[in-house]
């Protein structure tokens, strides 16, 4: 979907026009009351469920929970992905065209933030014809994005579903962050990023950006579980450079392959609005004030016990800002061992509670005609 | 100290001749009883405490800690710190020349391992005419020198202590060591190890290593307490590349600092040294096993209940294995807010157990005349 009229961005930069890619499953009823928005996280996309024809291991980032009979029932609602601004996978992002000078963005993309997104989001669903989403449900960055709605946008959704979240990042969050962007940027091959001048990709620096935040996404019990100190020869190389452990094999093989489609910039841009996301402050530094502008809505908070990355007490003060502003809130701290993947994962407690929340959204949505 | 003797190692290969710097502190007593070395972790070396003569910032790693009238008391021991074999600060390693080939060593200087080390410490000891040391000490990778003193020489020492350490490292510890080699590695300044001859310094990779190292030495709450969200400015700059927050510069200046004087080889073989301890697998994965040489020795482990690096649960491991043998030991789980540093730090509590551990060793020696 295309847009000519600007967006103005949080920084005070404009963006002149931009394109969003989404998908959407399932149809919209009549009274256009069952929508509901599926918001990404930093490696995900519009792609949020269901396969391509004829492409294999094309399944969406949400497929276990998105879909005819699962948990977010595509049979009683309409859900849509949008691809984020900044992002890879086909909205407007760093490797197009800057139309004000005709050479491809790279580094000079505007920084976007989670209320930009937010914003971008609400056009589209403008356009769409929907005046109230049932609800918007996202993890990680994904659940960021489901808070902001409910701050900038509270009329125009009924339930927001905040899922291994935080109401920001932590100091150790924005320092993971911050050595991640420093491999890329360091990349020889990143040349300022403009690299798509140079015909180079920081191949290295995207590869270790992808370990190090791989390594945040598990938790050390699962990876221990997983991989403990297995070797893969029977015998130790006595080598610093070879792959003695599997795990090391592991990591290797997670930042190749996201080398091979993530955008170095997109990477930054990302992180950046991870880094920068902080509704209290805009409030004083109070999270509670943030949120007294959604006191009509429901919310549901979840959390995963071996999350370190976002960990149950990020979450609980989400719901200590929302119980503040007497928000009716639902919050469930899943013992799940998988750390901040967990939520991408089909846990059976977490999608029983998913499946009964949206049963009874979709129950209300029914008795209203 | 020069070697000429070979040193068989751990692989299999030998190492024809080496040197060894050392420094010591206080005075050897007639009977040569009253002897501490002070195994060192990652970046540290042989300076272990004290001054150097007109040299500002020379304080050693541990100064804290040795020194006359401290916990261990120099008036009493005659403390040994030497800088391991393949370190940076003096000790034969990959920055010196190859006698088989006229070459600096780079990349081809031998894995070493603990076990490597603790044999040529043994050796320097035993040069010094100490038959037994009053006491091993160590943290982290130090913790493990001592801990291995205790499996491979256990008649030649009568206290080991073990600080922040673990009997071996976890699937995510080696996750992160991995990371951090990879940035060296993949370092185009690198050379495949061989930089020094072509004049370069893959300080961009050791920079971003420092960095991850860095992170997982802090407790997040250590790091939220000190950083939080605190900016540099008094607004953000809507840039990917720009340093807004404190938590970034810190690790910057982290990083360069650690660039500017360590050696990236070094870095590969003690990471790899890190990764390769595991006294349990000579012994089908039974710690308990692994000591059983060791029922003479009493042992002093200490953990800190903010070490996600090598937490307290791994210091437990030691010792039930220690107790399978009814070997005397005592643990101390100190709770303090500064993660795995806080063995380096002066923790009131923490040391005044050391303090009162030292002691009660000095009277034993006095009484034994």
């Amino acid at each position: 979907m295309h847009f000519n009229q600007p967006l103005r961005l949080r920084s005070g930069a404009e963006l002149p026009a931009y394109t969003l890619v989404y998908e959407t499953y399932g149809s919209l009823n009549a009274r256009r009351s069952n929508a509901v928005l599926v918001c990404h996280a930093l490696n995900a996309s519009h792609h949020v469920a269901g396969t391509h024809a004829g492409k294999p291991h094309s399944e969406g980032w949400w497929d276990n929970l998105v879909g005819p009979g699962k948990p977010l029932d595509t049979n009683r609602f309409f859900v849509i992905g949008i691809n984020n601004l900044g992002s890879c996978f086909g909205s407007t992002g760093p490797m197009h065209i800057n139309p004000a000078t005709g050479r491809v963005w790279g580094a000079d993309f505007p920084v976007v933030t989670v209320e930009d997104w937010v914003d971008a989001q609400a056009r589209l669903v403008e356009r769409l014809g929907i005046t109230q989403l049932a609800a918007v449900i996202g993890g990680s960055l994904g659940g960021m994005q489901a808070l902001a709605w409910s701050i900038r946008y509270p009329q125009r959704l009924r339930h927001c579903i905040a899922v291994a979240s935080a109401p920001n990042l932590s100091a150790q969050n924005i320092a993971f962050n911050e050595v991640a962007r420093r491999a890329i940027t360091t990349d020889p091959d990143f040349h300022g990023g403009h690299f798509y001048d140079h015909g180079a990709v920081p191949r290295r620096g995207l590869r270790v950006a992808r370990m190090i935040g791989h390594i945040t996404y598990l938790s050390d019990d699962s990876m221990e579980a997983k991989f403990g100190r297995e070797l893969r020869s029977t015998a130790l190389a006595y080598d610093t450079q070879s792959v003695d452990f599997q795990i090391e094999s592991y990591l290797r093989y997670q930042g190749d392959k996201f080398s091979e489609y993530f955008d170095a910039n997109t990477y930054l841009l990302i992180t950046r609005a991870l880094d920068y996301f902080d509704p209290a402050r805009d409030h004083g530094g109070d999270l509670s004030r943030a949120f007294a502008v959604a006191r009509d809505l429901a919310f549901t908070v979840i959390s995963f016990t071996t999350d370190w990355r976002f960990s149950p007490a990020r979450s609980r003060e989400i719901v200590k800002a929302l119980v503040d502003n007497h928000i009716r809130v639902d919050y469930a701290e899943i013992d799940a061992p998988h750390g901040h993947d967990a939520f991408l994962l089909e846990d059976a407690r977490y999608h029983a509670l998913l499946r009964a929340r949206f049963a009874r959204l979709a129950r209300t949505l029914d008795s209203e005609g």
